[in-house]
């Protein structure tokens, strides 16, 4: 995969994390940000750990969006449709977007460990019905742990892609199998988002009650489900 | 654990696979269902495939739960409710219900891979709500494959329970861990069963999608969290 891929709301331990495997991998990656500077600060963060040749830049939001048809949006559930409608038209036709968004309740003041519900069925149907007309929303990447990511550890988690665009999914199913241990699931429809995204809030529960850093693991499937691996 | 175990609803494939599972531990069983007869035959399948000394009986539903203060209901959630107001003077005060009720779409004529709204948060909180005060709900179980359960092969499934009984959490737990390879993992509070609940249809739109005969494992927690096993 040669085109960029441009973390859009990426200086977060999500985006950043994303970005060092991606960047490991010998990805392009742009880091986006509301704030340029800061988006440039991360980016260079993510070069030191990876080394010199690493292709990794910042660019504000917007400017990010129009650099690459390959978005990965890693952003707070509260801002995601504010900010969605700010990139309306920076965003570009024909444009793949990975939400990995989850409607934790904690955006409105609650607890991690649980959700709201979203009138769409999920964060990321909420995005698709405010991304322009062409632009086909994938969700993933919600299950693996943004400080295993940001560490040297193994990803021990699989991501469940799911998407109405085929073609989309499939790229991000590619996108998830170079991160090194992680396997990519179809998990069908983009409405089945919505399951995917609350695993999440049960991962975070169990964290702060064992003390963990916990991920999902699908089981019982035939190989041919699976991309990436080893399998576990 | 020396009580036996009453399994309420369980003649269909959940139920006649736990009863399989725990016959083979040396639980003592009770097969419940609408029709005492049933319920026998059901008992008679399971000593044939455990051996003469299984301890496996059928009883009629409100007997069975007479007959024990330890319940397991494996019934589909269309005849959740019902059920539990027809058995509520059947059951005895200070009894332990595990519940694996699934609200699954299919309840109404929609898909298995799809789920239903509950009022109460999840099909274990309306449970909860249908039992005599006293009785302590836990949910676990949801995400087994009743066709693996059935089957001889391995269990390769975490059991995540939920209630806000830590001792009706530990009871379950012990159960679960008696099935070879499945791991219980405490999921805290009776209200995250609504995610629990959730994932099994996740996991049968992916077998229909691969088909296969999925199942979920928690990643990423200490090992003080996982009971039984071994680990994956």
């Amino acid at each position: 995969m040669s085109r960029p891929i441009a973390i859009i709301g990426g200086t977060g331990p999500a985006g950043t994390g994303l970005a060092l495997r991606w960047a490991r991998a010998g990805e392009t990656i742009i880091i986006g940000s509301r704030d340029a500077a800061r988006a440039q600060g991360a980016a260079e963060t993510i070069r030191q750990r990876v080394g010199a040749n690493a292709g990794v830049s910042g660019l504000e939001n917007s400017a990010a969006c129009a650099a690459s048809d390959l978005l990965m949006l890693t952003v707070p559930f509260a801002g995601q449709a504010e900010l969605l409608k700010q990139l309306k038209n920076a965003i570009r036709a024909g444009s793949i977007l990975i939400d990995a968004t989850v409607p934790l309740a904690a955006s409105v003041g609650g607890r991690a460990s649980r959700t709201l519900g979203v009138w769409q069925g999920s964060a990321a149907q909420q995005t698709a019905e405010l991304v322009p007309k062409g632009v086909s929303v994938v969700a993933a990447f919600h299950n693996v742990s943004a400080d295993v990511l940001s560490s040297d550890d193994d990803v021990d988690c699989d991501v469940i892609v799911c998407s109405d665009d085929p073609r989309a999914t499939e790229v991000a199913m590619e996108l998830a199998a170079k991160i090194p241990r992680v396997r990519a699931i179809d998990g069908g429809k983009l409405e089945n988002a919505r399951i995917v995204e609350q695993i999440t809030a049960l991962l975070i529960g169990l964290n702060i009650r064992h003390k963990g850093h916990g991920g999902v693991r699908i089981t019982g499937l035939p190989p041919s489900a699976y991309h990436g691996g080893p399998a576990s």
